[in-house]
């Protein structure tokens, strides 16, 4: 077999694209409140303190800390009531000696008072003055200006994926714009003589078209967006001339190669065609998967990925999606989802692979999973639908087995 | 204090709010392409067999197995090639005893064939025959008819959340459409005269809405819809009438509470009056989180979360998120997604209550993880923002010591 002679792993793989690859994030500004999920393109900055006044944690009354020295059950310090603090407002007076004001949780502190004594420490008496039975000290109750955030300082780093906290920030501060990564264009191209439409009946012998759906999905999950350009026949020409305008058209580009060795040399060779450098790597020490390839066109990633719908979604999953969150600017992904689970059976991989293996989650004693493989005799796709997630074997193990335990990285 | 006098646990307040609530599902059909995320509002069958033709997983020869019998490569076997199988056709021929056909990955076998062998285990001859140098057994290198699903089998559960796997599931299925769960709406009320919107300046002593959007975030990650009724101040009659109509719009109600006591007071006192049963879980011995309110108006639920904007994020990631799941009738979630790592620091816990620590992760040697808690003094919205998750503490635990291992319950 001509093809896939010099087959790299995964990790040699992504060493090579990001040599090369020079990441170009362009920007949009959208409004905060439909930012969920985005990534921030640059360093976002407070421009105000938060809290910008000094605000009570407590029910209570805003007092000076060391009118209460000493105060107990037996020995109450007495302090005289001089109002109460409206929310949302400033108070009218301020705080001397002796005296004190009734205050809700989040509200101002008057001037003079330096902390808050909680309500159920203290007795009002008809007088209009109160009885404090515990002493505080300054800054009790209360927070300080800027003590959640400081003017100038940076709140979400750029290449920051939004969720709802960040979100909150961003509009606790005022914040109603933001500078997000624009989605890049994923070109999709699905080829194979025996691929049809899936609203389409299939006449014996051709499949419905799964991959465009699939890769749409994950790459939805990105927040990458899809162009489709359809389903190619197996015909070097019609691909070239598909390929050649979804490259113009797209930021990236996506072929599921039709399933037969000839197909898919036809999709490397016109990546090697299409622009500088072309292909680099062809074939990746990885099951499933290993009929991957990558190519670049000046700064446009190519990828061919195998026809087979379950080694183009596991490949997609595993290795696509992290390519293309970097490609975002995702600085610092968060750690990955995984659980520790016990291998219900032996199995075994050829050194020098990377194995990814579906498996189904049961739960055994609570907190404590068992990993039970699902794939069947051939890579299905209902062999994806019944899997909680992935065992991951590193190329330098040749085996795992049953009663191991694993980290299982979820697929969402 | 008359509030909060007698304080479940969450996992009894959820036991209260199930054991009174009525489940009912709407459904709506939506085009497949567009139900990622969605969740199966019913069983679904597959209408046909998957595949519905015996395909060739390899490129090679379609072959009857018994013509293989002992082939090595001092004795090959020999086969009439009598024609060339193309993709997505049957082929115009049937293979008889000592006759091969060349095939495709993917391709149909022809009637009389089998088995089919790896063209890396053949050679071709210029009389038209091929060399066979390996053996195969019937069924090898094939996939049989409905190996992958059998016609009426249920290959999707209602209360599944369709992933990509599932949404490629169904296309392969031809099933272009699918009954998915309605999303809900649920009304979602600011309240508290100290409030402003973001994109107003505050004047000393108002802070802006934070939590109109961090609910929303998670609302929308759910799968649920979000009517939004603005910021009403703490007065009864306007919340009271606000609350009355929000609870005819929509299917369900969450509140953010005045941070006053007063405000909390009001929103149980307005969930009473607002139908029946009214409020069942009256403060919830959790922290953060403790003045949360859950209550019923006939089969709609009200939920009055506290106005601090770290405590109503933090149940509603916790807590109210898998209960809009369970109304949405996600039967079995996936497992949840939590790393094992090391807590930093000592962390002490009420007997009886259940605490959630937010910390942010980081990596030791690669895989290990550390957990460092992000409260500061006070729960401030940047604190979530600092947190990769939530470490829980159980009710009957009273503390953590520093150097054990936790696990955390990621947040996205």
């Amino acid at each position: 077999m001509p093809e896939f002679l010099s087959l790299v792993t995964p990790e040699e793989g992504l060493e090579l694209l990001f040599a090369q690859l020079e990441i170009n994030i362009s920007w949009e500004v959208v409004s905060t409140d439909r930012a969920l999920r985005r990534i921030t393109a640059v360093d976002i900055y407070s421009p105000q303190d938060l809290p910008d006044f000094r605000r009570s944690t407590v029910d209570g009354y805003a007092v000076l800390a060391r009118d209460t020295h000493g105060a107990s059950e037996g020995l109450p310090a007495y302090l005289e009531m001089v109002g109460e603090i409206l929310m949302g407002r400033e108070s009218g007076f301020s705080i001397s000696s002796s005296q004190c004001g009734l205050i809700h949780t989040g509200g101002m502190l008057p001037k003079g008072a330096n902390a808050v004594v909680m309500l159920e420490d203290t007795q009002p008496l008809k007088s209009g003055e109160i009885e404090v039975y515990k002493p505080v000290s300054p800054g009790d109750n209360l927070i300080e200006i800027g003590e959640d955030i400081k003017e100038g300082e940076i709140v979400i780093p750029r290449g920051t994926r939004l969720r709802p906290a960040e979100i909150g920030g961003l509009m606790a501060l005022g914040i109603t714009e933001t500078k997000v990564v624009k989605p890049p264009i994923i070109g999709v191209i699905s080829s194979g003589d025996e691929v049809i439409p899936p609203a389409k009946k299939p006449s014996l012998g051709q499949v419905r078209d799964i991959n465009s759906y699939t890769l749409s999905g994950v790459i939805q999950d990105v927040g990458a967006r899809t162009n489709h350009y359809g389903i190619i026949p197996d015909s070097r020409d019609e691909l070239r001339a598909v390929m050649a305008r979804a490259l113009e058209e797209c930021d990236h580009l996506i072929v599921t190669a039709g399933s037969s060795a000839s197909a898919r040399d036809h999709t490397a060779e016109i990546m090697d065609e299409l622009g500088d450098p072309g292909v680099f790597v062809h074939g990746l020490h990885i099951k499933p998967g290993k009929p991957t390839i990558l190519g670049l066109s000046e700064n446009k990633l190519m990828i061919g990925l195998p026809g087979n719908p379950v080694s183009a979604l596991v490949i997609t999953q595993v290795m696509i999606k992290p390519i293309l969150e970097k490609l975002m600017g995702l600085d610092k992904p968060r750690p990955r989802p995984v659980l520790e689970a016990e291998l219900t059976v032996n199995f075994a991989s050829q050194a020098g692979r990377e194995d990814w293996i579906p498996v189904r989650l049961t739960e055994g004693s609570p907190g404590s999973w068992k990993a039970e493989p699902v794939f069947g005799r051939s890579n299905l796709i209902f062999v994806l639908a019944r899997a909680d997630g992935f065992v991951r074997i590193p190329p330098a193990v040749t085996g795992l087995e049953a009663g191991a335990f694993v980290s299982v990285q979820l697929v969402g």
